[in-house]
């Protein structure tokens, strides 16, 4: 009996934790640990209902040369769904179909901000001057309007009436809109269909977090093509939101882009042209043999699971930590992706 | 004539922007993009006068063993000033004068994360156990209440108050608090000495930004000695703030820990022993000789030129940008550091 007199007092001194946070069922069995799982432990957990697997054709794969050692360079980049950046990522296909990159190089890495890849040009001795790969027919030129989707059905979210939830994170299952945050760089940031994307007014665009893949460009009215890649290897640099177009992001592989070397030219270009590292090819999904195809699934942004997870990022409760932090900003939420278990 | 009818149309479209950047001078002279000079170009034009000197007793030089190609490693940390984390600081101006370090390696380094240095440990295959080096005499121990500092004085500030102003980044000259900032982690945060601090009510603590230096530590109560440092090397892990001690940043070298291939045991930790990357040295700046001792200066937080500077960040107009953001969180500030010219 005196077990169960300690319950009420824990649990009453824990309710202002546990309203925001559905899953944590007391158990005086347990050491108080086990009632805040990790993140990672409510990822490992979710339901296999919860999760959404990547279709084939929105995934690239690239295969850069092997490294000093031999070992393979494999990374998968993920592309976005409808309604964004749909004009680019159309080009991107088109590009890898052709097999543009194949024999292009990343020629830029940056400390904190990005690496960059594609055709570094090849300087022709008798004419004098840098040329470049002819780029493949078809491909569009995307106006700059569609940096962001204007949808004006939504209707505008301001901050202060964020502010009068008095909460940058709020989780609650029967809250009607559980996934919004706070944040710096629009009126909200909240997650569609697996993405982070922030709104002001009735425009919503999708955001430069880490891993994020965007299309390089000349200045404006240029939006580039899609020739011209970089993802960021940093902290996120969301002053590029609806300043270039975000088309994906990496879901694997990324360490072999951001340990490379810095470049050591301007923006952190490689200054020797022998540092670029070559690209052996970039392929869709649906390029390779069925038995090939990587096989992606995402957590659910809609999940229970999911709202779980992103309250426990904003408020760490496992037992390293001390001070829950009580919020969070949107790419210090990433989505869980992760391979397919094959049967 | 017709040149000055056209400046008054243009001076009043612009008023809005300029509003919020006081350096803007109207040049009709001037191509308009010259009126909105890069971050960087405002650092570059700040006068001698807003730059403060960081004395050599607040850095540490390290050297790593020289790279495969025989290049040399060295990184230079800058440590925190008072009031914050000075029980680590301490410690750690001790391990250095110790030699502590000397022979010690990176263990750890985690994509998106941290990279992780300390004493490894040596496995004594007599008596099977793994062994560390003894600490100097002389350390602290540091209580979690030293992870902020409080002081009552401070009036509480919070995000509804801030919504109300309607801005997110504030850097108007005449406004009597010009560097405050929404934060997602905190109610506000802003720069105190060239670091950014987070505040709620009346605590202050500094934020773990790309860069900073913290201290590792074990479970709860324990907080670290000083001895087992890392740093962050992606976007900022702002759930760490309070919770971990941080002591200082990186301001010159990084790279030479952000490459660094990613470890592949738990946690980003070196499964193979023989990954680790010695330390050939950590000292204090002033335990070089004089000509040899590093001299660095950062931008006064407090200075014209850096509310320039961050409402810039906060505001890209230069020329390659479409769409200014119209605001930033503090990490996406980086407080300005460089090395002193000689003379």
């Amino acid at each position: 009996m005196t077990k169960n007199i300690l319950i009420a007092p824990l649990a009453a001194l824990l309710a202002p934790l546990l309203a925001v946070s559905p899953l944590t069922a007391i158990n005086a069995q347990e050491p108080p640990k086990q009632q805040f799982p990790s993140p990672n432990a409510i990822v490992d957990a979710a339901p296999a209902s919860d999760w959404k697997t990547v279709a084939a054709r929105d995934l690239l794969v690239m295969d850069l040369i092997p490294d000093a050692k031999g070992e393979p360079r494999r990374v998968i980049i993920q592309l976005m769904p409808p309604p964004f950046s749909q004009g680019w990522i159309g080009n991107i296909r088109k590009l890898a179909a052709a097999k543009f990159w194949d024999g292009t190089s990343i020629n830029r890495v940056q400390d904190n901000y990005v690496v960059q890849w594609g055709d570094a040009g090849y300087d022709n001795p008798e004419s004098g001057e840098t040329e470049q790969k002819a780029l493949p027919e078809g491909l569009v030129e995307v106006p700059e309007s569609e940096y962001q989707v204007t949808d004006p059905s939504q209707g505008p979210i301001n901050k202060a009436m964020m502010a009068a939830t008095n909460s940058v994170f709020v989780a609650q299952g029967d809250a009607p809109e559980p996934n919004f945050l706070f944040d710096d760089y629009a009126d909200i940031a909240f997650f569609d269909q697996g993405w982070p994307i922030a709104q002001e007014f009735d425009s919503q665009w999708p955001i430069h977090c880490y891993g994020a893949v965007g299309v390089g460009r000349n200045l404006s009215p240029d939006t580039g093509t899609g020739a011209e890649l970089y993802t960021v290897i940093g902290h996120a640099p969301r002053h590029l939101d609806r300043n270039i177009a975000v088309v994906g992001r990496i879901i694997e592989g990324i360490e072999h882009f951001s340990s490379l070397p810095r470049g050591k030219g301007q923006l952190g270009f490689y200054a020797d042209p022998k540092k670029r590292v070559p690209i052996r090819s970039i392929r869709l999904g649906t390029a390779l043999p069925d038995a090939e195809q990587p096989r992606f699934e995402y957590l659910d942004t809609e999940s229970e699971a999911f709202a779980r997870y992103a309250d426990a990022r904003a408020n760490r409760r496992d037992p390293f930590f001390v001070k829950p932090a009580g919020g969070a900003d949107i790419c210090n939420i990433p989505v869980p992706v992760r391979r397919m278990k094959t049967e």
